[in-house]
């Protein structure tokens, strides 16, 4: 981002003129999120960001993680510091598979391929699957970094609909059947099922076994991705969709979230031909994983007791979750609506009748709050209505502050409405990329 | 590798088939290498491996780096642990500026993109610039790893001949002309000019000159991937193509042949509007690089003497070249040919007439000794009668014996192939994938 920013426009134009015709098509929809402006402001200390998507990690153990960092280097620092294989270390893999026990899953380790993150992980699979054009059936909303990997393999989206039980089952059979009316069949449902990115809402066990009804009939393949799986606040956690369909679906999973995003360690289990063409693609694509990060996760999963340290997150997370739902529920101007989570970093919130989150968002960054405007989440355009709040990163107090300035302008914003009549932004096209602080 | 060998191939295809009819087309070019078993049995120790391109980082001071990243996790863990921009560590990228400035360029930090090795950095420019069937152009032999990454973005690869001076400037010549009459341009050129993998050639400053010229005159871009050039055995660096042509040349650098390869940290340095493209490329791709393993590689450069540690393996290379080309001189029978690399890590050896490195390979391996046949490093089947050895890995005395038993197969190949004619295989089609042990 500071590098995007401080070198004068007119410099860049003439470059960018020289080459723009030379890029690949797919180049063209790499575009700036309009909103990366907003987070430069919002970065700013004085402002509440209930933006932002990046884990809380000040309560990681730093003393224990460094010395084992020490050790590694000490003990096996040629191994850490070498290349790795592509498909990834094998003990690693192995304690992946310890972790998948936990939504379910009984997994080999010879079918994990270990990933730059799950970003990257969903960025192969779309790779190996997706030509220019093929349809991606996605959440309504959906994750932005997965709608910006689908737009860089110049894939059509199909948004499927959610309510406050995830993905509505109906609307998964009238998409694809709406397809097949057309000759077109998707390539795969990308699915966020627990604790979902951004709409903070879960698929109930119901809603599971008739989405895998579906794909099953239908034939298709599923992409689970499952980042917050294991930060739910309330009881076991959810089983995973590949727990119930091995052969159909490709589980992305991730450490990010449960210990550090700065290793950038996460991982797709995936059937074994599938898991071939992954490891091909990851040749090309980084030759390996970073074994220095492999192996630091694999110390601390071996030497520390992480489920005890995801327990403690769990509870951090709920204390702010509990925050931001007390305060909406106190600060809110009626006929404003949001989910309720039961885990993972985020609530979605539905305005007023009227009101656009977009046109919003800069009197919300000058009133001192910051959040992501709901268009982000939609490859085509829809959301102005809607916002991503999250509680993941401030302080509960600090998250009711943050609720109550966005309350506050809400209100001047009916206000406006009421004087004005509603406003109307024009929908936008293309997608808004990740940026570092939206994933 | 472990992964690809230990389940039953019937297995794998019942599950291939069931999912080969929906993978892109690009999916289809992703074939696993047919040297990967040869390398599994190379790891074995009794077989000498002059095939593999790992660094021999036993030479690092483990216990510095175990004490920097001690330290970095204490003092900066919150940062190192956390997401980082796409683009990297600002910080980082200044003393990028300062390690490129050791073969001749200026430039400014803000231009440079951090990769998950330079292995990244090429597939995210290919990934902005290579629509299918769009040409590159490569070296005759070239990185095989740079030919994984063309074929899976579907590009045609036209190879240009080299010889002891590098890259033939009349040949480059020709091959856009060519190409031009067909009304064909070429996205770029990509050209590994200082001690070149796997030919291990270097181009001379008149070649420097010349190629520069003619893609000025055709307003070609450039690719230069350097991940050698502080390797060098005689004298200063070589000056970079991109020093004297920062608007023409995306610039690849590495700190894994210097340092580490097991961070995985590469760059990329390019015009701003390319560069613009890679930071968007990286958040789809991976929504950023590894922090930690940037600030390691950062604290690492800050607080350690580099350039002496890079000095020390130049000497460790070079006694390796060294006795490589010695044993190569007393032991390989006449007819048979080499290039002399003045750095890097690679010998390019030319076969009697008659005889083919493929199909010898199998044999050498039962002597026990490896290598790379010349295949892999051709998109198009050549180089059968060629093979890459390396000296980077294997310590002189292991370095001679592997020499030894490799002339004594050629002896055995020679004698067949006087007794039974020259051996002639089919060309191979389809490109070979990197592997893990072949960068």
């Amino acid at each position: 981002m500071e590098g995007r920013s401080d070198h004068p426009p007119v410099h860049r134009e003439t470059r960018f003129d020289a080459d723009v015709a030379r890029y690949a098509a797919r180049a063209k929809g790499m575009v700036a999120s309009e909103i990366r402006a907003l987070f430069a402001v919002a970065n700013r200390p004085e402002v509440v960001s209930l933006a932002g998507g990046s884990p809380n990690i000040s309560g990681l153990p730093l003393d224990v993680v460094s010395s084992l960092l020490s050790d590694l280097v000490l003990q096996r620092g040629t191994v850490a510091l070498q290349y790795s294989t592509a498909q990834g270390d094998p003990t690693l893999r192995e304690q992946i598979t310890d972790v998948m026990r936990l939504v379910g899953i009984e997994a080999n380790p010879d079918d994990v391929v270990v990933t730059v993150g799950s970003q990257q992980a969903l960025d192969l699979v779309t790779r190996i699957f997706c030509d220019p054009g093929d349809v991606v059936l996605c959440e309504a909303p959906s994750y932005v970094g997965a709608l910006g990997v689908f737009a860089a393999y110049q894939c059509q989206v199909v948004h499927v609909a959610m309510d406050d039980e995830g993905l509505v089952p109906e609307h998964l059979e009238n998409a694809i059947r709406t397809l097949a009316a057309q000759g077109r069949r998707p390539k795969f449902l990308y699915t966020i099922p627990t604790y979902h990115n951004p709409a903070g809402v879960s698929l109930s066990p119901q809603r599971r076994e008739a989405i895998l009804e579906i794909c099953h009939r239908h034939d298709l393949l599923i992409v689970e991705d499952d980042p917050y799986g294991l930060l739910g606040f309330e009881g076991e956690p959810s089983r995973a969709l590949r727990a119930d369909e091995p052969a159909r679906v490709v589980y992305l999973g991730s450490f990010s979230k449960t210990f550090s995003p700065g290793l950038r360690v996460g991982w797709a289990l995936a059937p074994h031909a599938i898991r071939d063409k992954l490891v091909l693609a990851q040749e090309s694509a980084t030759l390996c994983p970073p074994a220095f990060s492999q192996l630091a996760v694999s110390t601390y999963l071996a030497n520390h007791d992480w489920q005890s340290q995801i327990k403690a997150l769990r509870e951090m997370y709920r204390e702010r979750r509990d925050a931001m739902l007390s305060a909406l529920d106190d600060l809110m101007p009626p006929s404003t609506t949001w989910t309720k989570p039961k885990g993972g970093f985020f609530v979605w919130m539905t305005l007023p009748e009227g009101l656009d989150s977009k046109a919003m968002s800069p009197r919300a960054i000058r009133e001192r709050v910051a959040y992501v405007p709901g268009t982000a989440f939609y490859a085509d355009g829809f959301g102005s209505q809607c916002l991503r709040l999250s509680y993941c990163f401030p302080p509960p107090d600090r998250i009711r502050e943050g609720v109550r300035r966005l309350a506050a302008v809400i209100e001047q914003e009916l206000e406006l409405r009421d004087t004005f009549g509603p406003f109307h932004s024009g929908r936008r096209k293309g997608v808004e990329s990740p940026g570092p602080d939206l994933r």
